[in-house]
C-alpha cells in the first residue's frame, strides 16, 4: 500500500515477471521513479512496440519483428541441417555455444495433449512441409531432455520418418567442468550406458 | 543476440531494473513475449503513465500522482508528529510496521555536498516552512543510520532547533528476532550503550 493507485498499480504489474514478488516488484517501481525514470520511460516504449510488433519468422516460427528473420535470411548457414528446439531461448543458448552453423525450428512448446496442445499447435505441419521442400538432410530434435520434450521428438521422428532424412537428438551424458558426485542418477545412467571408446573423439 | 534488433533492444531495456544482469533481462523478455503478452502490456501502459504522472505531494513530498497524498489527506493522523524520511521506500516500511500515526515528509534523499546534493535538493526549506506553520510538536529524523542518515538528521536537527519543537531519533540497538552473533560490532555497542532498565517498557 503506497496510498497512490497509480504507484500501486505499477507495483502489481511488475509481477507478471517471472520471479518478481511484492518486495522486488516494489524496489524496481521506486527505483524507476525516483531514479530512472527516463529508463523506465524507455522501457515502457520499447516493451509496447515489442509486444505489439514481434511475432513469428514464417521460415523458422523464432521471434523477430521482421516477416523472415536475420537467421533465416543468412546466406552463411548449412541448409543440410535443421535444429528443432522447443524455445526462442533454446536456439540463444545454442546460438551462443557457437558450434551449430544450420538452420533452427522453434516449436514454442512441446505436445502436451492434456492442455490441448496438439500437433499444429507447435507447428509441426509447417516443420513437415519444411523438410519436405528444402535441401535438409538431417533434423536435429533438439527438444528439452523431459519427458514431455522426449515425447514430443519420437513424434515428430515418427512423422519425419518417411521424408527419408537421418534424424538425431542432443547427447546425453555429464555436463562438461561437472562434478560426478552432483550429477543426478537418471543422467549418470544414461552416461554409462551410452559410454564411448577412449579417445573416441 | 536473438537476431531480432527489436527483441534485443527489449532485454537491453530490462536492465535498467535494479538487480536485473543479462542472463535474467533475457528471461524476462522471452517470458513476455511468449507466455504473457497481455500482462506486459499492461506493464508498459502502468509504467508509461506511471512515470508521466507521479510526481511528489505537495505536502509530505512522497510519491503519488494527485497533488496532496492520500495519507496527507487523511483527517485519521496525528498532526502533532511529523516523520522525516530518505524515500518513500522506508515511508511503506514504517506504514507496514503499523505503529506511527503521525504524518511524513519524504525527503528523497539525503545532503551530500560532494554531490552537490544541499539542503534545498531534499526540501528542507518546505520542511522548515512546514514545521513553522502547522502544529507540529514533535520532529521524528527517521533518515537511515548510515554516515550520511546521521549528518541529514543533525543539520535538520540544527535547522529545526529555534522552531522549539521536540526532536527525536529513532532508538538504535539489536533488531528484534536477531541473534547477537550475527549483529555487527557497531550495533552492539549502540545497543550495550544505550541499555534499557529490564522491564522499563
Amino acid at each position: 500500500m503506497s496510498f497512490s493507485p497509480l504507484v500501486d498499480r505499477l507495483m502489481e504489474s511488475f509481477r507478471v515477471l517471472p520471479g518478481v514478488g511484492p518486495k522486488t516488484a516494489q524496489r524496481m517501481a521506486m527505483h524507476l521513479l525516483e531514479r530512472d525514470r527516463e529508463g523506465g520511460q524507455r522501457l515502457a516504449e520499447v516493451l509496447g512496440v515489442a509486444l505489439e510488433q514481434v511475432g513469428y519468422c514464417q521460415r523458422c516460427r523464432t521471434l523477430t519483428e521482421e516477416t523472415i528473420c536475420a537467421l533465416c535470411e543468412s546466406d552463411r548457414r548449412d541448409d543440410s541441417v535443421l535444429c528443432v528446439v522447443e524455445s526462442p531461448a533454446d536456439l540463444l543458448a545454442i546460438e551462443d555455444a557457437r558450434g551449430y552453423r544450420g538452420r533452427y525450428f522453434v516449436l514454442h512448446g512441446h505436445l502436451s495433449p492434456l492442455d490441448g496442445i496438439g500437433p499444429e499447435d507447435i507447428g509441426l505441419d509447417q516443420l513437415d512441409a519444411r523438410v519436405a521442400e528444402d535441401g535438409v538432410e538431417e533434423v536435429i530434435l533438439a527438444t528439452n531432455p523431459t519427458v514431455e520434450g522426449e515425447a514430443t521428438a519420437h513424434y515428430i521422428a515418427s512423422q519425419l520418418g518417411p521424408r527419408g532424412v537421418k534424424l538425431s537428438r542432443l547427447a546425453y551424458g555429464v555436463p562438461m567442468g561437472g562434478e560426478l558426485e552432483y550429477v543426478d542418477g537418471g543422467t549418470l545412467s544414461r552416461a554409462f550406458n551410452g559410454r564411448l571408446p577412449f579417445e573416441s573423439e
